[in-house]
């Protein structure tokens, strides 16, 4: 099968996918939809979490045991700047600020986020395009038991403890989605729409948040596979799974799917996990879902795709 | 003797004897007045290097052997940048960067300079006085055989290698001197006036331009005494006798001592070169102006003071 793929992702975990994925195609063949919600500004630095965690992974410079940030990275900035007596609650590694540093510059000149990551990935020898949901911001806002959070306030300073209730996406209402985005959602060869295996409130619905961006998905003939982010009842990385158990939702690859309900048509969970029966039009498949190796996110790419052109052929 | 001190300085040399002077003397008898002529901005951030140069002497945080920026650094940011295809011309140190971020985030949430100056020094346990010459932008720029050249553009990015036939102050026609230092040089109680060991050209005379900054020096009863940055015809550091020779002045400090002719009343040469006859009201003294150690700072700070004083009682 040929066709342009369009994966929608989140940082670390989607981050994995989408390498397994650019492995999997040609560059030409993929375009990345990023979550920008949980972009915000600190200490002046315009910082894009999500973005950085598909660009470093696509460049092979992903930390391997922290599970975010780069590779070889040292601390001696976030030494300092104790020592000045600096905000400290967010880890900035040396290597990790030269991003930060290079993409507020660009914008400060006048650069558009999607202009400033194109640039990054030209840099860094990343051939895919790498897309952020929109040009304009939208920030992730988590309601909790104490009151409205900003996103890295709830998931970095107060490491996901306040147990959350709902979720908003400030400024997603009058942000326009990114054209070139919008554009490879509305192709007409489209093979498949991927939605990483991402958290679902925070990085995938943000996605669908920016006008256009749902109503692209559903009217498109392309399958629409996700991948799911929970195993064995647990999130891989991060808080997907407390915050379902906080929402009083069932912690489980079927609960996410039913997120995605007139969206997707096909849902992957994990090998491990018992396969669910259909669901309103959601087709359930299972394949190796953990991805510790670059091998592991080939294969599950690879799967995805398989997956994705099973349904196709059925769509058609 | 008792009273105050205030020492005008730039960057390496200056912040050498500064920081010996703040050995010798009680934070609350010494005021540094600090060239801000050579701050710029690079890649969004604001850098002050006579500042960070005298906070780092001040804090001990200096590097021994290179001889700027901070000790034990590392340089993951400047490799991680140049992968990213980023302006790589200006160094900036790992630990150094924190202090241009800080600095930067004050200054763009409405700090002064020396608001956020007196900051970081209250972070780094520095009680004596640290004082940008303005809180307004004074921007040095070097007249070559090449045109007009911002200072770092000459300083770092071309190396000093274009000849130099003068200089100009940006902005400081308009700046306003920084109170403190102003409020410094009219004390009556003050001991000694200092002009340290800088380059005349770019560390002192931008100093010198701000309005009101030279007149009180010459209106002050405190004896004026600067020390040389020209030992045995050479520069310790810096483009100094480069540009003394470029000129087509003596490389000397009888020479240096001519540029503050009406402004200093002693002039220090070190004591490996012969003494100067005494010169349009200026007397000559000789010490070891070579300053490798810290003990060395303070000997030098002490025969300054001692010099200051002996043509303290002869004034009166």
């Amino acid at each position: 099968m040929t066709g342009h793929v369009v994966a929608l992702c989140g940082g670390v975990g989607g981050a994995k996918l989408a390498q397994g994925l650019s492995m999997a195609l040609p560059p030409e063949e993929l375009s990345l939809i990023v979550n920008t919600g949980d972009d915000f500004r600190h200490l002046g630095l315009h910082i894009s979490p999500d973005l950085d965690s598909v660009v470093y992974a696509l460049a092979g410079l992903s930390d391997p045991v922290r599970g975010w940030g780069r590779r070889d990275e040292t601390w001696t900035f976030m030494e300092a700047l104790k020592g000045l007596g600096g905000e400290s609650w967010f880890q900035l590694g040396d290597g990790d600020l030269a991003i930060h540093v290079e993409r507020t510059w660009r914008l400060t000149h006048g650069a558009t986020l999607s202009e400033a990551t194109a640039h990054l990935c030209r840099a860094l020898g990343i051939a895919t395009r790498v897309l952020p949901m929109s040009d304009d911001p939208v920030r992730t806002r988590v309601l909790t038991a104490e009151g409205w959070l900003d996103f890295q306030e709830y998931f970095v300073h107060r490491q996901c403890r306040p147990a959350v209730q709902g979720f908003a996406f400030a400024g997603a209402e009058t942000a326009r989605a990114q054209p070139d985005a919008l554009a490879a959602l509305e192709r007409r060869d489209l093979r498949a729409i991927v939605i990483c295996p991402s958290n679902p409130f925070v990085s995938v619905e943000p996605i669908l948040a920016v006008p256009g961006i749902r109503a692209a998905i559903q009217q498109s003939q392309a399958p629409v596979v996700a991948v799911t982010p929970i195993i064995g009842g647990k999130a891989i990385k991060g808080p997907a799974a407390k915050m379902m158990a906080e929402l009083r939702l069932d912690v489980s690859g079927a609960a996410v799917a039913r997120r995605y309900a007139g969206i997707i048509d096909g849902f992957v969970v994990d090998h491990t996990d018992p396969l669910p029966e259909s669901w309103a039009d959601i087709q359930f498949f299972s394949a190796a879902t953990l991805m510790n190796t670059s091998d592991d996110r080939l294969q599950l790419a690879h799967a995805v795709l398989q997956t994705a052109d099973r349904l196709g052929a059925n769509l058609t």
